[in-house]
């Protein structure tokens, strides 16, 4: 029986895990630092392969990398954390020194497509996947189909305009959903009230992340709560947007600021509700919060090898 | 050789075209007043299709209806102009009455695949098509699939939300799209600020078209000018959003708006400039104008008849 190896590029580390042909429970998983901004990363990627590589013919790797990728050349465009993979043909170089198939994918397509293969989309057909952390991202299955656009770049679900003028996004435009629902934008909001002399249990000058900020809520701050409202407001109106787009039958949710459960989710299905054009847009609509946790890219990896595989056969 | 049915319900006119099972010129075209308000829409079909029906044998019958409709089930969940077609399976009857394969599609959608097969999108394995009329809708083909969502109520592209808090929309949410940037709207627009004293060659009270907005621009009329390039501005923040979302290599501008020429596509163009997070969705981006006119919702017919069929076969 051949095997799989999926590979996840992280920022701070790199994984290489090895799955059975059929089944998701890796045979072993590997993991270095990634050290990105020091010479050698392929090096110490190789390196690890080379320590998991099983005795079981490999029918291909698989790799899942944050940032613009194209998925039909392999290349890495580019990559936060890794400045030298720019323009970096990462497929074809594992391919030709492993002499087996190598795939690429963008790590936010590829947790949708764990999520719905393996997760909390499964016997879906049409997924949407929105993951709210230090940025916004996500996916889209539409029709059994993974969303990626003429060159992989499809589905930057965290660069929609829900506050025009508003503060400038990552990417430079203002007013983007990743600039105001992010948990460093709840975290930034938060500072912002307390430096106006609002009153809350956080304080002026404090180092605050988007878990302290619930870590407050939950303790009964009106501040912390209200950052978590206003959050929940803009990404249940692009939510709505999303649905009188994709019209999925599920919505999925992950990334560290969906774990704050209700007090987000209660106002994103808030706002949902006032945005949407038609009732019959949630009617069976499914909210669920990810399943696959770290391991969504590896498994979404999993799952990219085991569709172009199919596709190639 | 076998024919296909094509249909195009439309708020004014039915009709019925029959089309060799390889080409796209029809053999014959019949049409009625759709009088949708009266009884009898159902019968003012079934007489037309009985006129047109060939002597070839028909392989399949496939209608392109406007408004909410169910591709799956074949069931017009509600259409405008004719009430009586409500929670209504034309597929299943049709069907069951001609004893052929009946096919049923959203007329934005189906004219997307019309424009893809035989029109301007022709090539393309990424196509978004967006209409700009009386309303604003449109479609998208993504990796050579039409996307339809769980229910078939996908791409409603008109709303989405470009200024929150501004005008309501059709569809009873603030700020959509079609509510700014419509025929309509634009003709509105030049209203109110005629209203409040500006100057312009459009008089106070008149009965405004988008297409009086647009002799107006063409004779110098800077309001007129104006409301074209703030209708436009709003087309490129949205356009720019689903760039983002789909990663296109193609843009379809169609409807009658889009007949305004370099009047809206200049604004529209810029706005896209301006709105888009990585110049790179941009780079080698087609922007074209829609081929067929009219006959988008037959041929969008005659395409979603082509595909169902090799699926079936």
């Amino acid at each position: 029986m051949s095997v799989i190896i999926a590979i996840d590029i992280g920022g701070t580390q790199l994984r290489v895990a090895v799955y059975p042909r059929t089944g998701t429970t890796p045979i072993t998983i590997q993991r270095t630092a990634t050290r990105g901004l020091e010479d050698g990363v392929i090096e110490r990627l190789t390196s690890l392969i080379d320590a998991a590589w099983p005795k079981e013919p490999v029918a291909a790797i698989s790799v899942a990398a944050p940032g613009p990728v194209n998925p039909y050349t392999g290349v890495i465009i580019s990559t936060p954390n890794i400045p030298a993979w720019t323009h970096y043909p990462l497929a074809e170089l594992l391919s030709k020194q492993y002499e087996v198939p190598a795939f690429l994918g963008n790590d936010a397509n590829l947790a949708t497509l764990g999520e719905w293969k393996f997760g909390a989309g499964q016997g879906h057909r049409d997924v949407l996947y929105l993951t709210i952390s230090t940025g916004i991202g996500g996916g889209v299955i539409s029709g059994d189909m993974l969303i990626e656009g003429s060159r992989g770049m499809a589905t930057e679900l965290g660069h929609v305009t829900v506050l025009p003028g508003g503060p400038v996004c990552s990417c430079g435009v203002p007013g983007h959903l990743e600039a105001v629902a992010s948990g460093p934008a709840i975290a930034r909001y938060v500072r912002e009230q307390v430096a106006t002399g609002r009153s809350s249990i956080l304080r002026p000058g404090m180092e605050l992340s988007a878990r302290d900020v619930a870590e407050a809520a939950n303790q009964g701050d009106e501040l912390a709560k209200e950052a978590f409202v206003r959050a929940g407001g803009f990404i249940g109106q692009a939510v709505a947007e999303f649905l009188h787009i994709f019209n999925p039958s599920i919505v999925i949710f992950g990334g560290g600021v969906s774990l704050s459960g209700r007090l987000i989710l209660d106002p994103i299905e808030e706002s949902m509700k006032r945005n949407i054009m038609d009732r019959s847009y949630l009617e069976g609509l499914q909210i669920a919060t990810a399943l696959l946790g770290d391991d969504a890219g590896l498994l979404g990896a999993l799952a990219q090898a085991h569709i172009r595989l199919s596709k190639a056969g």
